[in-house]
């Protein structure tokens, strides 16, 4: 198995609309917070910003991760993968908690024979945070 | 913000052949190791084997991690994001890297200002596993 050159120092992201998958991890306790996405500029501005923006799929813009919870994300380093195609931030993250439920982190459900089972405690109760 | 109601205990795949991320992280120390992708056959091989199964999108076929390295990945636990669209194992890496380029985790590069710097140490030739 050939290891190809690595083309340059950016992630290989295809063109300006194309996007990457991006895990934010918790800096001091190694937890996995979440998996976001993140375009080309998303990615600049988390780099010259240090704090973590993402590009939201769903509304199909910048979010600029925390600007309703106040739950930012300050950025302590940038890693990425063999093949410059996943980003990992190693974070401080503000609030305790970056899922928009209420939990630490998005992956507060494990897979268990007997179905989904809630292993974290909620840090907030979302319906104060962002409204009805 | 509303919480939607979980459909089921299931990853989202949509269909057969749609694809989600899976993060494998090391159950022991925390270290995010890579990153790949499951299909539905994927993820139910991963939980009824206790070992990590990828689906290969450059090869196009079911990627039992380590068959050809032997750098396999018995996996401790499987949690599920808030949006049951993203996947994370930890799990015990056989042989200490998950990487093909023989490292401990495929993110073994920091972006810094002066470009990429390789953080982590080699723990095999890659040339010596794959063969050339």
């Amino acid at each position: 198995m050939d290891t190809p050159p690595l083309p340059n120092d950016a992630p290989a992201f295809a063109d300006a609309d194309s996007l990457l998958p991006a895990i934010a991890q918790d800096a001091q306790t190694g937890r996995v917070l979440m998996i976001a996405y993140m375009n080309r500029e998303a990615y600049d501005l988390t780099l010259s910003t240090g704090w973590a923006v993402y590009y939201s799929r769903s509304r199909g813009a910048l979010w600029r991760k925390g600007e309703t919870s106040g739950n930012r994300q300050r950025v302590r380093r940038v890693l990425l993968d063999c093949d410059q195609d996943a980003i990992l931030l190693q974070v401080d993250q503000e609030g305790g908690a970056a899922c928009h439920q209420g939990y630490p982190s998005c992956f507060f459900r494990e897979a268990t024979p007997a179905g989904l089972r809630v292993v974290e405690q909620r840090v907030f109760d979302p319906s104060e945070v962002y409204g009805k």
